[in-house]
């Protein structure tokens, strides 16, 4: 179901972004680092919750559903770059930067940034669906959002944070876009108040749970399975998870967080009546 | 009168950036760069037109208005930028990266453009009149309008542009922002689209005789004067208009490009029956 999902958000993407950008170098980078893969996790959060409300996934639901995955790739580009991480390595392939240099990688991710705002504008919803859209993404990817995250993030480089530290630092950088993500479908699909409170309190924990992983799967994983260089944030003293706990508390810390996305994904089922199974397979992927 | 509505944006924009960044570092630099002063050129022509309309200039206008100022700001940090133009000084101070470090720089950018965004969609203007600012803005920022222009300009370095060429670039890297700025007046006034297709238009015109006039004083102008490096297009081999067309027919290519916005101006006036002369102030900058 979820490959399902990827698949489309995939085609969109291809079909699109090349007549998006005016000059031909720009294009080709802003290309190369939005079409490299991914699981295309936010925007398929999206859609997700549009499919368990019914809301038909035409053209308009899809821009508006892309605009995230836009968004999130600037977030990379501008992360690798060598003033930030300096990473050399994104999804198996050289980072934006290393490709193109840094200026035009500024400028993709720059182009990227914009470009969200602009699909999440221009498509065929309504105007009070899009501006709620505007609105809430703005607020998750700003600067009390992921940009103060990122910011928290290289200011506290060589700190050790105490973990309400590292939680707020996490509920921005990683936590806020997906937030929205699950939130979006709810607007989408134009849902009462009460429950994009609980699609936004799931996607928060969620959220928590996905940054939880990343950092286990950075001590864990290989650089194979990742596509990028890993056991890095251990040697650039990063505050994670795994350093801060040690890797069982983690793993328990993980649990909880799961946990309780599936209590809100129980409310949310016995509040609206709707099958909120579709959840399971993003939830499953943690496990 | 442009001085009152400088005030004014000054005031907006020092009583509300500080509360918009969640992370220390993030906010000061944000701010210093925000706070630099500057001319609030399109801030102010957007008030400006919304004056001529008799459009009240409440907090809510204010806040849609200076949104532009945010974009503005985050791409001079940007284009600044040790991997774009490698500035030292801006505005007779070092450059954000020269103070905070270029991957604060990119990060206090990041959150501007993205801050513009949140202030175009959650004032309590009418959503109508929000989501077509947040459309407009994000065509001329974006990579067909400005990000395009910027990406001209790096790739272009060193190559001698035709003519033609060099009008694209500036209209893009320069002219498309303020354009909007003129058109974003008339949309938070509820002008008719034929009205405000000649406010875009003398926008377009009026940006073009800016660029003009900016590449003049590269030349003529000295450093003191303008709180920049000058004399650095030359040195560099950047396509500029004195370059390609001498000093005598850049001047008179910006007469052309004033007579033609002094034309629209008043087929303004004629069309609307308001008195068009506020703008002769933004016109008058460049004689």
């Amino acid at each position: 179901m979820i490959t399902d999902l990827q698949a489309q958000i995939n085609s969109y993407l291809k079909d699109h972004i090349q007549s998006e950008c005016d000059e031909p170098t720009l294009a080709t980078s802003t290309a190369y680092s939005l079409l490299a893969g991914g699981k295309r996790l936010r925007p398929a959060l999206t859609l997700a919750v549009c499919k368990i409300f019914n809301q038909e996934i035409n053209q308009d639901v899809l821009r508006a559903a892309c605009a995230v995955e836009l968004l999130h790739t600037y977030s990379l580009i501008h992360d690798d770059l060598p003033a930030m991480d300096n990473d050399d390595l994104r999804r198996g392939l050289p980072t934006n930067h290393r490709r193109f240099g840094a200026g035009m990688a500024t400028l993709a991710g720059d182009g990227l940034l914009t470009l969200a705002f602009q699909w999440l504008s221009d498509s065929g919803l309504s105007n009070d669906i899009k501006l709620s859209l505007v609105k809430e993404l703005s607020f998750a990817a700003g600067p009390t959002g992921m940009v103060a995250g990122q910011a928290m993030d290289i200011h506290n480089e060589g700190y050790r944070l105490e973990l309400d530290q590292l939680k707020v630092l996490h509920q921005k950088k990683t936590g806020a876009l997906l937030r929205y993500s699950v939130l979006a479908g709810g607007i989408i699909s134009r849902q009462y108040a009460t429950v994009n409170d609980l699609l936004a309190h799931f996607g928060e924990l969620y959220g928590l749970a996905f940054q939880i992983y990343d950092d286990l799967m950075d001590v864990l994983g290989t650089e194979q399975e990742m596509g990028k260089a890993v056991h890095k944030d251990q040697g650039e003293h990063k505050n994670t998870y795994p350093g801060l706990l040690g890797i069982a508390e983690t793993k328990h810390q993980l649990a909880l967080a799961l946990q309780g996305a599936q209590n809100v994904q129980h409310q949310l089922a016995e509040q609206t009546s709707c099958d909120f199974e579709l959840l399971d397979e993003f939830l499953a992927y943690f496990k």
